[in-house]
């Protein structure tokens, strides 16, 4: 029997720490932390089990991302630990100064509760001072823009995608007119702006549904660690960076209202886990074209080291599958990509079900029929993923762009 | 429009300080902390916006609580970010030669990940590698503990609570043979840790009912803030802290197998959002006694302060009303005294709803007859709360004491 364990906490001790590192790492640059991280050690060398098991995080609740710009947040935004991905069915009066007056509305309480404001009529405001780098991204559905402006204003991407045979696809989970994505490190932000933002929309739409993902939380792994889904697969290596060059030709549109805007693609779709738990380490990198230790190609020793489809096993096979996700994935035409930010879902399971788990696939891209069909069409015909994956739900949305301080988002379609 | 929002993240920067962050805190005493600050903001002063909007964490996936113990972990554990309750049932044939069996392979895997390794033979092993704070705490309901060992060990408060008026139970809720109450600081550890005890467990008993709560993000708040609820309510201030003397008095049995150990409470109480927004806020910090803005009495300035209940207003009222919940909460009786640790829940709401939201009301006590029902009755008598909240579920376990090496949980019990 340990004595760390009948005291815990230690949580006097952490406080203090923890608050003087918020302020110590707000100080800092990058080059004075090299200078900084030899010298503290120094200062106190192993010192480390002090510690204890306890956490001691430099303070991120205040942390903001900008709400008004050139594009809306929540997309370039390095993906934060939890989202609620939520649509809206307009009521049938909704006409389009209703919608104006919708989107006012919305866009004014988003961008105050993005900086860690409270909503202008916030009933719990205690509640909205804790941002975590809460985003708020606004989609429209193919009702909203032909309300809005008539049918010459729909993108012709704009609506359910064309049918899939792998598809099982539930109309609870699919399509909707009104897209809200909520984003943030904290669950709670989520939830209170979930809530105030619903209450802002409760007279000009109804609920439809209401999705809720997750990833690794804020600091328990490196920044920059690629996502791992439920498999256990690393999920996001070969995905745009929005610091990359043609991120903007990948991901925004060039033209009209939707200009500085892209489109939205969510594919609710379920995992199998019990399944997948029965297929070998080696059947389940085969399926991927990956390994699970570190998310490298069959073919490389590191997880961003370049796949060499060509390379052939001894007895002349390809060492990446034909039938593997990657291999399928990926395109010739370099037209065709598309940048993912997925969210894993894991639901309680119902009677003898041991989970209800899977892959909030979302994807970005400037045009969804010419980026995202062709993959999921290769992908739909041949996949060895698709044993253990069934997309479930699909929605698409066009994301307006960001806007100025004083507009609102969707000003672009409605003035 | 700024040109900040079209590069939002500034990942590489973040990448490489956090990780010498991560370093450096790890290596750091409390009172070298003090000097390094002073010392690192005297290198750099001024360079704070260089960070950006971007959160810039120590890493603490890696930081562990212990498993083995006196008492189960999961307790005074500074309560983790997320937590998953389970309640299971015990199919037909299983004795308690069966229980022990699996209590042992419980025991070892929760051991395992709660330390960052993968369970035994776990699926997915490298999810089982960030426990970031993980606990698993076993409890055991009347069925469970009549299997084991027969009706004399059975601790006389071990069943369904005595009904209360207020109370509008769910069956789906309420009850169960054996608990898994499993959190976590990350909310994907917790979906990989419930997956593979549910895995050992599934031949020996099947899920009743799962609910998942939530509080703030590890480091989103600074350490010891008190938790808010979804009404937007400082919760949980008059708790008795796992540092104080008397917490084991207030928490661990005394006697017999479940010395070491304690009795657990969870009531789902369902929290009318939509009703709490119509009442006003000098309305809603009566019906607490405290206020809103920081939770202090309402005779008071700050959280902590004392409540003066004899304080009358200038017209003879009494300023923290008789009805008030914490009035009602508290007994003159200090044996009459529980240690509450409470998660948030918030569901998509179905149809019409805003929310389906509510608190999953824990509360760990030696005995939950002496201590925990007095105070529900005195609440059912009168506290206004109840205008605003209902239980819809409830159960009651017995946390078995902690085991050493070698030992399992229940062992107490079993052996
Ligand atoms: C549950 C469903 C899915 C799972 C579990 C999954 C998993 C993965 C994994 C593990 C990788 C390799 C690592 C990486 O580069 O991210 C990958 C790559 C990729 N996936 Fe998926 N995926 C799923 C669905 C989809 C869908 C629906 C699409 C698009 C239609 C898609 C498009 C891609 C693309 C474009 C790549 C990169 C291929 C390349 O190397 O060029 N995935 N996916
Ligand atoms: C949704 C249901 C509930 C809500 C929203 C709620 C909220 C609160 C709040 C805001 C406080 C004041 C701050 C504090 O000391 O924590 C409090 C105190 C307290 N509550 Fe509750 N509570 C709920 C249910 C219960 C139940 C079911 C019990 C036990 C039967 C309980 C027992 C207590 C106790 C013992 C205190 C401390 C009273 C004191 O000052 O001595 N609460 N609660």
């Amino acid at each position: 029997m340990t004595s760390e364990q009948t005291h815990p906490s230690g949580r006097s001790g952490v406080s203090r720490r923890g608050l003087l590192f918020g302020g110590a790492v707000a100080g800092l640059g990058a080059a004075a932390a090299v200078g900084a991280d030899v010298l503290l050690n120094r200062l106190q060398p192993g010192t480390a089990t002090e510690r204890g098991g306890e956490a001691m995080p430099a303070l991120h609740g205040s942390d903001t991302v900008p709400f008004y710009g050139t594009h809306q947040a929540g997309i370039a935004t390095t993906p934060q630990a939890h989202a609620t991905f939520i649509a809206l069915d307009l009521r049938a009066e909704i006409d389009r100064s209703a919608l104006r007056r919708m989107m006012r509305v919305l866009t004014d309480d988003a961008a105050r509760l993005t900086q860690g404001e409270p909503a202008l009529a916030d009933s719990e405001p205690e509640l909205g001072t804790v941002p975590a780098r809460l985003t708020v991204t606004f989609g429209f559905g193919p009702e909203f823009v032909m309300r809005a402006a008539g049918p010459s204003a729909l993108p012709d991407w704009l609506g359910p995608l064309p049918a899939f045979s792998i598809d099982r696809l539930d109309p609870a989970w699919s399509d909707g007119d009104l897209l809200f994505q909520i984003a943030s490190d904290d669950a709670f932000t989520v939830a209170h702006a979930t809530r105030m933002l619903l209450k802002d929309a409760r007279s000009f739409a109804t609920v439809r549904w209401t999705q809720h993902g997750f990833r690794r939380a804020l600091g328990s792994e490196k920044p920059g660690t690629t996502m791992r889904n439920l498999f256990g697969q690393v999920d996001g290596t070969t995905n745009p960076s929005p610091e990359d060059e043609d991120f903007a030709r990948v991901v925004w549109a060039a033209d009209g209202w939707l200009a500085g805007g892209t489109s939205f693609v969510l594919r609710r779709t379920r995992m199998d886990l019990d399944k997948w738990d029965r297929l070998d380490r080696s059947g389940r990198e085969q399926s991927v074209g990956r390994t699970l230790a570190n998310g490298a190609p069959l073919t490389g020793v590191n997880e961003h080291d370049e796949p060499d489809f060509d390379a052939k096993t001894s007895i002349g096979f390809p060492v990446i599958p034909e039938f593997s996700h990657i291999r399928r994935a990926r395109s010739e035409n370099t037209d065709e990509r598309i940048f993912r930010r997925a969210y894993n879902y894991d639901h309680p399971p119902s009677g003898a079900e041991i989970s209800d788990s899977g892959l909030l696939f979302v994807s970005f891209q400037a045009d969804a029929l010419q980026q995202f069909v062709p993959i999921q069409r290769r992908l739909d015909e041949l996949d060895l993923l698709n044993e253990w994956t069934t997309p479930i739900g699909s929605a698409v949305f066009a994301i307006p762009p960001g806007c100025v301080a004083g507009g609102y988002i969707g000003d672009t379609l409605l003035v």
